[in-house]
């Protein structure tokens, strides 16, 4: 499964930032869990989340790369882009852009899980369908 | 000075949230700041918060009072109306809204001060016309 | 009702600052909230937010104003000291002190609500005899 | 180079949760953030992040895995220690620990850059000589 890259735009505001005068490198995932997000609200699932009352998805691992450091007010791109699902797992390919200059990339993987036992729950056809769908 | 109401639109993402399944509510305050940002944007004024290479504005006080819950996915709106002026202080009367709801109300006031030394400054002429040509 | 003023370390860190090289006015809020829910932990009360399975605690109104601003690495103090107590109702009165400087300060209302309906629901009189012993 | 690793207490905050219930896996690289800063400090290197008036460090990478979840008024451990050091990177390994229990682990990679213009510049031979000395 490869979709094609959806884009979120996102606007760097003071409480984005810190003392370096950068943006914190910690708020980039929260950048790309909001394209995460936006992508699964596009496909129908407004709840990426907590799409379900027994169900929710989990991250399971964050490897993100730093290249280029975004300032107060730049309107960046987060992305989201699904490279491959199995079981419990999505695997996204996610960056963070400004223009042409990629600021971060890295892989996101997250898990269904059942909401009450925590314990992984294969992705719901109707999730894959519609991301094979895209 | 009473500008009319500058309103934002803000959505609720899991990282505003907080354990008792609602919106944690410091993040308001994220809000309402993105509204007075985007209301000084509009105005032509790029970098609210930095707008000069020697002034600034902070934060002098906050009132907030909350009277109802945000939840994941709300479409909210923030917004940020000047009620009035003195000196190095212009205070806002900011709301949270959900529809017809009022989420929470307050007053915030923020100083212009010297970038270096933070010692207070007179509101510069330009912004205070801006305001006062809304 | 009247309590002495609970105190709590803080130290700054880069994720508390901003693009200000100051402390992030918000995250006062934060600090002040640890002390709340340390205070409520030194009465015995280990979930402060969430003590009963039926019950919890809500912000209601945050008052605060800000008179000088920490830096990275500042050892603070976040203080707690309940002022009054009435129905649903505990006025606590906050500041963070660095040394004998007070940073910031301000009265913070928390209510007792429902954690289904949260309706208001009186302060538990094992919290009350708690805040009164001290 | 591998140093012994260096621990730090962390206890969650309502502001570190998330509408799931448990800690909001973002805010696990704030813990590991705080293990990093302290564990500089307790080499004698104060301002870890700013260390120096024309030097600091950035992050390049964070690769973490995620285990299991922490819950509000949890008493964790962040841990710090470094695996190696070359040129302008010092990578670290580092994880969050909640008594026996491993809830998430990978690497950071940080690099020490020019202030200014952000280019890399070599770790400065007093860190990596206090790193050896540990």
């Amino acid at each position: 499964m490869l979709t094609s890259e959806f884009r979120w735009p996102i606007r760097v505001y003071i409480e984005d930032t810190d003392v370096g005068g950068i943006v914190y490198y910690v708020n980039y995932l929260r950048f790309i869990e909001r394209a995460r997000t936006e992508y699964f609200r596009s496909l129908g699932f407004a709840k990426a989340a907590t799409f379900d009352a027994n169900l929710m998805f989990v991250v399971r691992s964050c490897h993100i790369d730093y290249f280029l450091a975004a300032k107060l007010d730049d309107e960046l791109q987060a992305t989201a882009q699904v490279i491959s699902s199995k079981g419990a797992k999505i695997t996204f390919l996610q960056r963070v852009l400004r223009g042409k200059e990629q600021l971060c990339a890295g892989e996101v993987v997250i898990a269904c899980v059942d909401r009450h036992t925590l314990k992984p729950q294969r992705v719901p056809k109707l999730i894959l369908e519609a991301l094979e769908d895209v």
